[in-house]
């Protein structure tokens, strides 16, 4: 295959090529939305979200028949300084299940009709402690983006992005803090589920990456330095979802985290996203304020694996159901009122 | 068909006398959930979900594989007081388009693989306007909650009802005013589509039932007096539920006016349901308060049809899907942290 960038000047490039979504498309989903038979804006959120649907795919009469999700794993070496409930181990031990079909996503992905894929990156060698040094080379960065990339099937119709990696929320709060500022105390959760001893460990380290990183870049640059292999494929495969014109429903914390840096790189580069769902990690609605999303679903999720953006999937499905398929006033001899 | 009651003295007899959830069942889920391969509670609501359903089930490896849907439609007399955006021809033109597959809960149960079954009640003959009498006889309304009753298949293992009925959501705002008091205005909002000048009449409306039919008697003598055909159906399906230990998924502001008058009737009546959504119609999230169910989608519906309690099955097969087929730690040779 033709490596669509070589290096990060080249990633930069293709997220500053791309287009908006199909505004004829927009209208005439508009039009046949308010011909259909109920009362105007009476399903609510679901009209909006099959509109902008539409508006990406490009038809008035969009169908949602291949869903993709993918889970993208890394190990991080901010892991060694004890900010996770489970050893690092876990995260192999978590693709083996992914792949054995044992995890809640295989659940979640098989409820709603998507394909599952699972990509492990370099699961033995971690990234780089980001307390002492950036998480990842340049080339190793530009590595993972790729993974992401090739990673979407360009036939998909709808892509979640979810991740697996002990330590990643502690590189989710140093992106969000990198990104966006207020304190260490604002971004840090407890993840799989620190004791309040290990939520003060896991804040002071979120503070030293952050000290050590913080403003030496763009949103591409903070997230080489404090994120780490799955958070860069899943900002891989969000751009690919953009370039393919395949819309994308966020998950939760760490994903949102890896989108957040494209944002920061590229205004409007996740125009085509919505946000699945808000997650108990504590930070996550600020995040999703900060990135303008409304979640569609709040269902105190913490999981990660694209859990939360799964179950939205069946929210997508339905919306896009009743646009496209529902009569309208006319075709059912329905008054108007 | 033996009748199950003949009369409102036995259907209150009914309700007396169902019995809760399977404990052990509850027991065996809970314990089942804790050894799953994700951090405890990370599945947030999926959690409790599942469980609350494996009791009613009496499993701890529930499955949901039959959902049953049942739309109830009525006329009411009160419609002819200018109370609705449309008029109520449309009540039996939506009837047809139901049956003709055009609505929106006929994409919704396509979506989540559910039955659809559509029961119009008497359309012909409205119930009587509740300003001037009680809307029905004690007779009609046994016989509509005979007919809910009657419509729940024991073989479905999730049941949602709604509802169709211009004029209905004033009776559940006069429903709601007699039930938990407050004013009016606290209780009535837009249904469908009223302008300012409709909401004051239909406002002015609800206090005139209620100042007319209130503290009457218990919640199926208010239900009677205040309700419709369709109400009562609803009624009768979340009666027959709970004695199949069927659960239930309620639906917006007229299905949960319904249910209200059962709990207000037998005191835990309701434990067998979740309220799918909050409805955008303005008193939804008040009653769901008083009734202490937590809505499990907000996403601003306000269509009735049993619309947001159909998009919750999603949820439910989802959260059923993890406890029942995710594979504990120990299966999945996964550190338990």
């Amino acid at each position: 295959m033709t490596q669509a960038f070589l290096d990060m000047n080249g990633f930069r490039t293709l997220l500053a090529a791309q287009q908006g979504p199909n505004a004829q498309a927009i209208a005439a989903a508009q039009s046949r939305n308010a011909q259909l038979t109920k009362p105007q804006g009476a399903l609510g959120r679901l009209e909006d979200l099959a509109i902008w649907y539409a508006g990406w795919r490009g038809t008035d009469k969009p169908t949602v028949t291949a869903p993709q999700i993918i889970v993208f794993a890394g190990n991080h070496g901010v892991a060694a300084q004890g900010v996770s409930a489970f050893p690092s181990d876990v995260t192999a031990q978590m693709v083996a299940n992914f792949r054995n079909g044992g995890a809640a996503i295989n659940q979640l992905a098989s409820a709603f009709g998507a394909r599952l894929d699972v990509h492990a990156l370099s699961l033995e060698t971690p990234t780089a402690d980001f307390t002492k040094d950036a998480a990842m080379s340049e080339e190793m960065f530009v590595e993972a983006l790729q993974v992401g990339w090739n990673a979407v099937d360009p036939v998909t119709d709808v892509l979640v992005t979810g991740e697996m990696g002990i330590g990643n929320t502690t590189s989710a709060a140093a992106l969000a803090l990198a990104l966006f500022g207020g304190s260490a105390e604002d971004w840090t959760g407890r993840g799989t589920g620190v004791d309040d001893a290990g939520l003060i460990n896991k804040t002071r380290v979120v503070a030293a990456g952050v000290a050590r990183h913080a403003a030496k870049g763009d949103g591409l640059e903070t997230l080489r330095r404090l994120g780490g292999r799955e958070l860069a494929a899943m900002a891989g495969a969000i751009a690919r979802a953009r370039a393919e014109n395949i819309p994308v429903i966020l998950d939760g914390f760490i994903c949102c985290a890896a989108a957040a840096c494209l944002a920061n790189t590229q205004p409007g580069i996740l125009d085509h996203c919505v946000a699945g769902h808000q997650s108990a990690e504590g930070a996550h609605a600020r995040l999703l304020h900060l990135l303008d999303k409304m979640p569609l679903l709040d269902l105190g999720l913490r999981l990660g694996e694209a859990s939360g953006g799964a179950l939205a999937i069946g929210v997508l499905k339905a919306a896009t159901a009743c646009l496209s398929d529902m009569a309208t006033f006319a075709e059912a001899g329905v008054s108007a009122g």
